[in-house]
């Protein structure tokens, strides 16, 4: 079998990705590099929602995210960075695998997420990220939302991780029979009864989402502190901004933005807190740490939503709005600081850390993502060119290079259009002249729509049929 | 007569500052202040149709603008900056004089700017900022677009500026008979009959529009050179990114925004150079140099436009995108570096360089800015805490502090909705939750809606007759 890397920065070298690429290469340029011995700590830092919008490097008019801001001042801030879904379960199991979520079976076009009643959940066969800094002899520790599935079999410690604390799936889910109808805007904590765990056990029922973004960050900072003599990975996955909005007293009413502003300071402030530990512990020149979000903001929400900037639509789209999201990458003295406008993805974190930690990717697997490692070290071109824009289980749009085809559109919840429409032909968009989408240049450039259909026709070649885990029944109960 | 600034925070001291404030108070803390021996330089750069969105450091996802990122980063970046009018004349005026433009006469609603075939401009009788710097011993010197005026009487040389250099209207205005339609578009420079001029007199004609960005950029780069010894003022109008889009030969494909991109870059190159000058010449610390917009972004001609990044609508509505634009400030080692949420407006500039310098306001006449210096200098809050949004003459909205009660709504060209809407009741939105104007939070809330209705009342209360100065024709004309 073979790994697939979009290396191409041109047609025919797009070409050549897509028909495929060993893995060996990924790989090989730092099989001998400098960080054999002393590899990096990595921590990701994976907000729920967040908008490419809402922090203040990225445009925010009212969220005041100073922590943020040094640390892409400091760092490399992409303007460019997609994920590979647009809504939560089919993100995280991206992130984790380096794989279109097609690929193994986590995504799925009218049960868009894991539910508690649901039976299914990242299966066992897929290597995560965490089994790659396995191999290098890392800690590794998952904190956060996980929503890759709650049965023991699925948790984050049977993926890899040796410790596991947070809630299993998304914090507006539980929901107690009866509450009001606006329980998800102007929810109390006992409206949900989501479970708080530890490892494998329930430690607190409904957990109290008040504190719970203060606790994640106290739990990162801890573990950051512990383990300073062995390498560390450590994968935080805030389940806020998502609805609803809950916040620790201390930021009640500290932003200007209302609920949704406060709820995003809190979160800059422990990130503040995560990099201040690093650098009072000499880790600072040691931990790349990397800041991204799983998908765009829920607009229909309102002001209890956050913002996709200039990008079209929110979360639930292929339209920009849902699959563009900020990505800050950190690492003083070794990330090149910058505004980076190419390219890049969530798939692409496991073969950039699989680079900078000299671990090897598995060659019997398609592996999507593709290592950035040259372009934050160094500031090289950034080796992705192509984006699969997916909605559920179908490829709606291409992007390669400027040129977005979307060969069939619908819009995030409650935006228009509601059903899937067909476009044909594709609408057209450059997207580096027209990044909100506004304008269709399909006219005169059916050439241009013919290639990316090719490549989305080359793309679905190597996608092979995996059981759709999002429609599993819990035991013992019929679907 | 009686001098209002709107200097309170909250409702009563908003109540007490319609009524009206002493002039002295705003040049009374400066009076006896530390930069009477050396009042600094002070350069506006103003662009024309540039959006909120259309900087790097304001959230834009393709242009690439590290010089005024890095002005953003060593001063302020004020992100509820705004314009007291969304077409060109009107902002103009009131950036010259202070004044909300109705109080001169220099808005209208039909015809919104001044055209080759109008005889109007900035009567005689206003204090111009250039007016303001003339009373401490300045040289001014306007560089660019006017658009106060083009009949000798009009132009900056009568208006308190030593020298001129520029065009002095819209770059897509004098369009020669018989181009094509989509001239504007993708214009040639002999499509469009500008003159460029130098002082009173013409010196080129069609101005060389490629060229012209760059040109501004070496007068104004000359000007500061020659001036060490003497205190001066540059206001610099780029005409663009307005369209037709030009830019010069280094500049063509230079972005990854197409022929937008390429002229925002080159503004930006421009911006660089002027500080780089400043640092050379051993003038950065004694000159603060400002930064903004003259309205939002013209979406209506797509990717040739520009972009008001998350907020509603552009160029022409009193929707947010109409009125707010980037608004950086830049001092060396006395502009407090930082990001400023709070409000700020271009009809600022002239109370704050006279509390910078020690001129005197008069006190004949209202002035509607406020002194923003506390703030640039010491990062104060801003004692802006109200604006007032016109279409022409017409007041159609009133924010204050984060509510903006919109009493009559139109769109931007060609944006719904396309006739004046009464809105009654008003539509209310919170700017700091919901900066894009999406949650009409108009239930329940019908004293905060009285409340600003009350101040839109007292606001016409002080305003008299003007004589109409967009609608008078060229002498010898009928209109």
């Amino acid at each position: 079998m073979i790994a697939i890397n979009s290396v191409g920065q041109g047609r025919s070298k797009a070409l050549v990705a897509v028909l495929g690429f060993s893995a060996w290469w990924v790989v090989g340029v730092w099989a001998t590099g400098a960080y054999a011995d002393r590899p990096p700590n990595v921590v990701i830092i994976f907000c729920d929602d967040l908008g490419y919008g809402d922090l203040s490097c990225y445009g925010a008019p009212k969220t005041r995210t100073p922590r943020l801001d040094r640390m892409a001042g400091e760092g490399q801030r992409w303007t460019q960075f997609y994920v590979a879904a647009n809504v939560c379960t089919p993100s995280r199991a991206a992130l984790q695998t380096g794989r279109y979520p097609v690929r193994s079976g986590m995504c799925s076009y009218k049960r868009r997420v894991l539910f508690p009643n649901s039976g299914g959940g990242l299966p066992a066969r897929e290597l995560t990220i965490a089994e790659l800094f396995k191999q290098r002899g890392y800690t590794t520790h998952a904190v956060g939302k996980w929503h890759l599935g709650h049965l023991p079999k699925h948790l984050p410690t049977r993926h890899g991780y040796d410790s596991y604390f947070g809630i299993p799936y998304s914090n507006d889910m539980d929901r107690v029979p009866g509450v009001p109808k606006n329980a998800n805007r102007d929810g109390r904590v006992d409206y949900f009864n989501v479970p708080l765990l530890r490892d494998e056990t329930v430690v607190e029922r409904p957990a109290d989402q008040h504190t719970i973004t203060r606790r994640y960050t106290d739990e990162t900072v801890a573990l950051s502190k512990r383990h300073k003599g062995r390498p560390f990975f450590i994968y935080l996955a805030h389940n806020l901004p998502h609805i609803p909005l809950f916040r620790s007293t201390d930021f009640v009413g500290r932003s200007r933005g209302g609920a949704y502003g406060d709820v995003i300071e809190e979160i800059d402030h422990g990130v503040g807190r995560i990099l201040q530990t690093l650098r009072d512990e000499g880790l600072a020149g040691h931990t790349l740490v990397v800041f991204s979000s799983d998908n765009g903001p829920w607009l229909s929400y309102g002001d209890h939503g956050g913002s996709a900037g200039p990008l079209r639509q929110g979360k639930g789209t292929t339209f920009e709005g849902g699959h563009r999201v900020p990505g800050i990458f950190w690492w003083p003295g070794r990330v090149k600081p910058g505004v980076v406008n190419d390219m890049g993805c969530t798939l692409d974190l496991l073969p950039t850390v699989a680079a900078l930690i000299d671990a090897q990717l598995p060659d019997d697997r398609i592996i999507d993502g593709v290592d950035l490692s040259p372009t934050l070290l160094s500031g090289a071109p950034s080796a992705r060119d192509t984006i699969f824009y997916y909605r559920g289980d179908r490829l709606y749009a291409v992007r390669h290079e400027k040129w977005k085809a979307h060969f069939t559109t619908q819009g995030s919840y409650g935006s228009s259009p509601k059903q899937a429409q067909v476009q044909n032909p594709a609408l057209l968009y450059d997207l580096e002249a027209d990044p909100g989408e506004k304008v269709n240049r399909a006219e005169g450039n059916a050439d241009v729509i013919a290639w990316l259909r090719s490549l989305a026709e080359a793309h679905r070649q190597t996608i092979k049929p995996a059981t759709n885990q999002l429609t599993i029944p819990l035991p013992n109960r019929k679907p």
